[in-house]
């Protein structure tokens, strides 16, 4: 393995760089690891075009990535769950373990956490890293690293299935088509959902969709009203949703999704755009709705995991692009571009 | 008793007429009741003064009131849970008790409803109304028929109690001290929440509302701002409220609750005035809020009069007018200057 | 169709007689149905060769048969939800609709109920039968009656699931591989269950329990003890299972229940054999386990139809016998001698 | 304050000695408790006079007392929560924190934990304990010492109350009246339940549990039948309970549990006496009743200090003898006779 720590470093807005930042030791209940596959979401994008996200700003030098995968190498003292050599995924999560929402099951609104990428806190996307041995776990042989890297955005559609109640047999809308959609999708169908329609502005999206399970999908035009479509998204699916989960951050998919959701159903919000959205009160209280802010996840590696060991997921086809560490910029440059849904990029592989 | 059937009928906007309307039969499964109380809600007065509330729009005569209670007088065939002389109070409701909702305990969503008073439903403001039995509930001797009506606003607090999950040691902010706050206040109370903080632009019903176990008030003043006022709020009951009741239906309660409401908390949205509004949505997914629709109530006579009848929930105090139906137009009146709290109508008395 | 309705009619203990009842005709509400498939169950054998089943003692003559798939032949008045010519299936339940139990959802739980094959009240093993028009469910084309006649054991299962909390990324355990626990298997597998362990004392049940999805089976042997086997699923499962169905109504099955299951998980209970069992009550209560009594099930049809018909359950590998109604008495021998899982018969084909 | 560290230490059997243990030193996230006052517990008392519960085997020396209070001396490194002179009670667990039940808001199924007072793990009864500083909470003002020590038995109570679902306008059932019995009351009873029967062998315990808002009582008697008793008891409230309370460990009241409550209701067992017992299960089934162990807490002490300082709950009744720590045999002789409820020992005080 490498005795250099390559390190994807984020200085300020349009300014990353690679960089050797010294290997990590790990500290008691720490481990270190050997990373191997870090995919990158949208917020890195946004972390390097823009330098913050609403409050979160980058001032200094961070390390990007929180989709992350790798073999574990050494172990801090205390460490009794993992051992070297364990090839392993990572919650990007690193709380507090005592507060009133650690207690209760609900870590991801921890007023005290440390979480991998977010402006003051670096990320994984190196040669090597340190976590939290309790937020790391151990991927089975037929769990590729790739997958594992996947597993934290399936987390979040995990986390918006959760909360809004997707079980057997559901409708579902899904607004959106991009990763987060389409792991909410690839979650939902793991539900039992029976009819899964997802809408989208890209035709080439939805397609796509249709090849991981989607049943319906609706090209949404700049003609389309919420309130007629969420009617017709019911007469499509032989029944109105039983929950939605908005993705996009739209405030017509907001709307859409309170006109279409079924009386006493409830509504995911993940994506957000504009720091306000407006609603439709009346609607949404005379079919007495919920409309649930979904924010990351908790308790969502191992159950995933399994998940995708078993065959009951298939993650693989979102992952459309491949980089080495080394090409970092043109991985950052592609995702950008939208070309693809999911890039990843292998920290572990030298370029030749 | 009276052997005509004098009634409270609104013809059109700002046409309400005292008429004998001949005393109905009851059919299969329906009961003869001689009203007792009717209280005047707040929806009385719109229908009245505005013809309209919404889509619901007085087309034809139709009689007022839904907040009742009586005497059972006759039985129509098949009743078997009332008999005649029973003291009794009902729920608007009749529903259709087959579709998908009655049948999953939410008949509050039943597609093909009656609903006491809201066009083209004719209400119970008269001498005599007849209802369907199993929406009939008995009133033990020590609950007055005053306190009768009032089941129903008080429901309207319980539904949204348990929409957003009121128990035991919880903090709970309620915005609004109108009949509907109040009543919110009285049954969070009675679900043993350990503080309760209400707000209203009105000092005097902040006044009340201490009276009737509010722990923390807060007078809104024009220059509060929703966010620090949020923070406030939280420091004042010392820790930020588990639940938000929203009865105001203005705009600065909605961002109030979502920037007051502790994270993974909870808000009841009762109130709505504007038919959109807007919330701060990166706020209410970073906190991971739950925005609860809460409309009418569903199964919640039976607890409601038994704990008035145990001493736990006082609704006396709200009572603070009475009139006879012959002085019906004088009660709306008085309902409509805002003078009072609850307006109750005597149907049974004749005026000396 | 037929013009006589040949019936299979219990007299007594041992006495089953197909006669010609007469054809029903639908009241309000109602509707007649030209019976297609009726699938023989465990407890129509039972009332067969033992006259009663608990406190449920055949006291005169009542049709046996309660899985059951239609053709709608007539409409009594004010039916909406159907017309002639529909195929259906039905849920064995008529309720009263208006009681506690019924208004908050548990319809399951009316104590003034209708169920079909249930002494004193008649089944529906005959060409003609009218049932009350809310439980009876539309069939799309692509599901055939056969498939209708299972969705009563599918919903056995349903509820089940749904009563200990079956979700995505479980282990299951059920104990018992008879036809209600296969088809709990076959719900556990559509609610997205990581792993199904089941159980049985019958080496062939497990094998054909394979075929089904179960990704675990053991054979217990007559020298198994509980608490080492409750340890041994766990390791075989890679993780002790999160719910445990039982089906077996077996004091061992209870016992391996209470021992396999994860700490903080739920054991729903639908076998009973003898009128008491016991358990190891320490074990219960250091785990806080939840033991769930299941009883028939609740709103299961149109979830269980749709599932059938998106292909998500597939139940007709259980279908392993066919008999016309004529055949009642040889179907009865066939279903007696545990010789299949689901025995099937027509009650609209005629033998040449 | 004591410059040594007095403890009431059991060797085994009947051997507890007092001996000073010397002064221990708060490690990370420790904090050093002077100890105030610490209740006794049957638990206590058992280890004393059997030398075991169940699989709990005294085998070496370890201290009693796990019902406690006390004021804080000395802060360990890394304690933000906490500052000296804070008079706070104790949550008896100190969990590992990071296993799937810990993350998952159970941490008393945590598998790796430390247990006040239960062996091998070390009690509190002493001059001076040193705890985890996440499982110490701060009492305000107008909770005494006495009080908060009796947050520990009112957890037991408000944990068997939460997991059978106790809220506003329940029937409640508690069957035995001892400390565990009288604190799931007072618990109830804060929870807003409309009508709480406690059942016991004792006419005395049932006169006091009147004074403390026992709505109803049964003396049970040897003449008693549990189905009987059951269907009595029903009655007696005004309907059958929707929740019951198992704090006796007595086959009889397991049986009436089953027999009394509601159809759809839940059943939280405490008490455990022989290590099996039997239930009815055709009526469990057929009332689909939910059994639920309950075991020790989780997360109470915040709400529980909030609603005794709030007035909402008065635990002070329950405190019926005191004793220095020096006089600790004569307060477990005292606690062993059964003369009182709740005896406490006060670890600060010198005797004159």
């Amino acid at each position: 393995m490498s005795d250099t720590n390559l390190s994807a470093v984020l200085y300020k807005k349009g300014d990353l760089r690679l960089e050797d930042r010294g290997i990590p030791e790990p500290g008691p209940g720490e481990v270190q690891i050997s990373m191997q596959k870090v995919g990158i979401c949208g917020s890195d994008v946004k972390y390097w075009t823009a330098g913050a996200i609403g409050d979160f700003i980058v001032k200094g030098p961070i390390l990007l990535g929180h989709e992350a995968s790798g073999i574990v190498t050494k172990l801090g003292p205390n460490v009794k769950n993992l051992k070297v050599g364990d090839r392993v995924a990572m919650d990007p999560h690193i709380t507090c373990r005592s507060c009133e929402f650690c207690k209760a099951g609900r870590y991801n609104m921890c007023p005290d956490l440390f979480f991998l990428a977010t402006p003051p806190d670096s990320g994984a996307l190196a040669r090597y890293h340190v976590h939290a041995a309790d937020f790391v776990f151990k991927l089975p042989d037929n769990v590729s690293f790739e997958e594992g890297a996947c597993v934290e955005p399936l987390s979040v559609g995990l986390n918006a299935c959760r909360r809004v109640g997707v079980t057997m047999g559901n409708h579902v809308l899904i607004t959106g088509a991009g990763p987060i959609g389409l792991c909410s999708l690839l979650v939902a169908k793991a539900y039992g959902a029976a009819a899964i329609c997802i809408t989208d502005v890209d035709a080439k999206r939805l397609e796509f969709a249709k090849t991981l399970g989607a049943t319906h999908t609706y090209l949404i035009g700049k003609d389309d009203k919420p309130e007629e479509l969420g009617h017709k998204i019911g007469e499509m699916m032989g029944g109105p949703p039983h929950h939605t989960i908005e993705c996009s951050g739209a405030q017509f998919s907001v709307d859409l999704a309170v006109y279409a959701t079924r009386h006493a159903g409830a509504v995911g919000i993940i994506g957000h755009g504009p720091p306000r959205v407006s609603f439709p009160i009346v609607t949404t209280v005379a079919k007495e709705l919920d409309l649930k802010g979904c924010f990351r996840y908790v308790n969502t590696w191992p159950t995933l995991i399994e998940m995708i060991s078993a065959g009951q997921i298939n993650v693989k086809p979102i992952i459309t692009h491949n980089f080495t560490i080394e090409e970092t910029l043109q991985a950052f440059e592609t995702a950008k571009s939208g070309a693809g849904i999911k890039v990843m990029i292998d920290c572990a592989k030298k370029m030749a």
